[in-house]
């Protein structure tokens, strides 16, 4: 897999006590487009700050990114620090430094590790390459169990483009770009607020419909850039090529984030949660999130036990004028509720069935209107809490 | 510890596998004035629905308890159990059905053991007694570890009047009444309105303060009942009395509540969270909540881990307009961060000070203004996790 006009490299600094890759760069073309989307976090962290402060300027030329340590929390001091790389970094490849976005993940609250990780910026410059995909999904992974990757190709005006992407995540994970890092390159080329706009719709039906535990993080971003090497420039009328090339963005992210989810931290179960019936999407999506976040919910889906009674509370919980005798829910194939209580059909067994899966999908028919939404989540198990209860130490 | 005018019984009812006390009687004396609040959750169980309907005629006599079923999400035959149990008592007991309040606190989803349950009801009766608090606190335990207990006495009007309160809840804690059972018997004498009126002022700032898992239950209920048997009659134009008693009152919920927390759910540490500098109240409740559930802060806590980034951006994640810049967070007597990084004179050594103890408090400032809000909730652990995977089975 690769994209022209995209090259990347990936290094081992030394910031986690094991050896690793731990540090990666993306190089685009010049003349690329690219688009952004940050955290919602008011405390987010210095490479944040920084990163959107370059995008205002300049379309970036670089995509220096770290684990192991967020710079977050850090004050002046860590956007000093972000600063300094980007100077340096951009000393080195003959760029502007506004040109350059720096991405950070890991531990909040501590400073950057300066001295490595300036070592590395020439290794990283002379090691890009168009085949390193793989690796950077590698060397941006903090409590990751694996890389995370997707690919296609569609067709748009006649001629073959490309999508790759790729993304880190596994806890903090929850709508709003929460501790999740992705990059997404393609060859097809576009101007940077048209690519803005088909990637903001993306990211809302992939990265911002997840959740793992309902934290948000300070540092999350993810990038699209259009190298636009594949010769084909987005003919913004061409509804044809935009819904081919949109389909296929979605996919990308979709996978994508969905990845994350299944790489939850501790997570034994793929959760899809649905809710159908709503007033309006917003209370559609209020719901899932309430099943989502509640934890006997998820610790009944860790244990394949179809406790639905905990899902009926939960949703009653929220708030929100549901009607109770208007609810049903199915867990798999098996109507479990009706009229708001036990389904007269719904068997135990039937019910055992449909939770041993590893893949459970989640319906709930709210019975009010028209409106549903769709999100990913996974189940909260007790290596979840030893992965969290352990990772500083 | 007893109070005139009010008497206990237990009784075993086979409601569960293993031997225990699973139900109990609370009998208060003709004239006995009564307030209460129920839970939120808009799929509330049978038993609250029929307490409230009984409540709006007439005033107490009978409360009816029992533990291992929550008689809720069963439609109409669990609203036919639960008035079959009152007429049944009724009967028995010789006053009118509406004269019972039915409690329920268990599953979700199973139908009770109705003849279990009606075998139990002349044994009640006849264990009645004014000593049998503590019993009746084992009675309506759960996944409760200890009964919960607490009493005091104050002068009003010159005389002597006595509180006891009991209760019960460990999982699904959350504000608004979560699966929490409590009865708190006073002997002086008052209306049931102004009964109603400092009732509902110290549930609001205990049980309605205290959150275990963030899950609101289907059952939970709260009564306090005075039976004016010490002689004394409230007057309520009589401000030292009124502060007399209603500040016993707020303290023997308080403990009520945080008993409750003490013993969470695979809880280890009891956490206070305080915000101040908040620009009111509702937004100092928001940030409190938003620490009080965020999991990577809680497994922090059970690790005994300073990590304050996590603090930091779970704050940051609130929907709020809170400014970084603006905050200060100390743990214990620990200053960790201020003007919304690491604090200059802190130590990692100094926040594990602060984290060993069983008993942490947070304190927030928002910087934003003068309004706060104090929270108590707990750590959460691998056993919470375990025990409620291996709730039912």
């Amino acid at each position: 897999m690769m994209i022209e006009g995209i090259r990347l490299a990936t290094a081992q600094a030394g910031l986690y006590a094991r050896k690793r890759l731990d540090m990666a760069l993306i190089e685009l073309c010049p003349g690329s487009a690219s688009a952004a989307l940050f955290t919602q976090n008011r405390c987010a962290g210095a490479p944040v700050h920084l990163a959107r402060r370059h995008l205002s300027g300049s379309q970036p030329r670089y995509l220096l990114f770290n684990a192991g340590n967020a710079n977050a929390g850090t004050g002046e001091r860590g956007m000093r620090d972000a600063q300094t790389l980007c100077a340096e970094l951009a000393l080195l490849a003959g760029c502007a430094v506004n040109e350059i976005l720096p991405f950070s993940t890991g531990v909040i609250g501590e400073y950057l590790p300066l001295g490595k990780m300036r070592t590395a910026l020439p290794k990283l410059l002379e090691n890009l390459g168009k085949d390193n995909w793989l690796h950077v999904a590698e060397a941006i992974m903090t409590t990751d169990t694996k890389p995370k990757l997707s690919s296609g190709r569609c067709m748009v005006a006649g001629r073959e483009v490309g999508i790759v992407g790729i993304a880190k995540g596994s806890g903090m994970i929850h709508p709003n770009m929460a501790t999740m890092l992705a990059f997404v390159g393609t060859d097809l080329g576009m101007s940077s607020e048209f690519a803005q706009r088909l990637f903001k719709r993306a990211v809302d039906k992939s990265f911002n419909r997840i959740s793992v535990d309902g934290d948000t993080s300070t540092n999350d971003a993810c990038v699209l850039s259009c190298s636009g090497l594949s010769g084909v420039l987005l003919d913004e009328r061409d509804e044809e090529g935009i819904a081919s090339f949109s389909g296929l963005l979605d996919q990308v992210c979709l996978d994508l984030a969905q990845l994350i989810v299944r790489d939850g931290e501790g997570a034994g179960k793929f959760v899809e949660i649905e809710i159908a019936g709503a007033i309006d999407t917003e209370m559609a999506s209020q719901a899932a999130y309430t099943l989502a976040h509640s934890p006997l919910v998820k610790t009944a889906l860790a244990a394949s036990d179809p406790n639905w009674g905990r899902m009926l509370s939960a949703i009653g919980a929220a708030d929100m004028r549901i009607e109770q005798e208007r609810l049903s829910i199915h867990i798999g194939d098996a109507q479990v509720v009706s009229g708001g209580s036990r389904h007269s059909g719904y068997t135990e067994q039937a019910g055992q069935l449909a939770m041993s899966s590893e893949d459970i999908r989640i319906r709930v028919d709210l019975g009010l209107g028209n409106a549903s939404e769709r999100i990913w989540t996974c189940d909260l198990t007790a290596e979840y809490v030893r992965i969290n209860s352990d990772y500083r130490s």
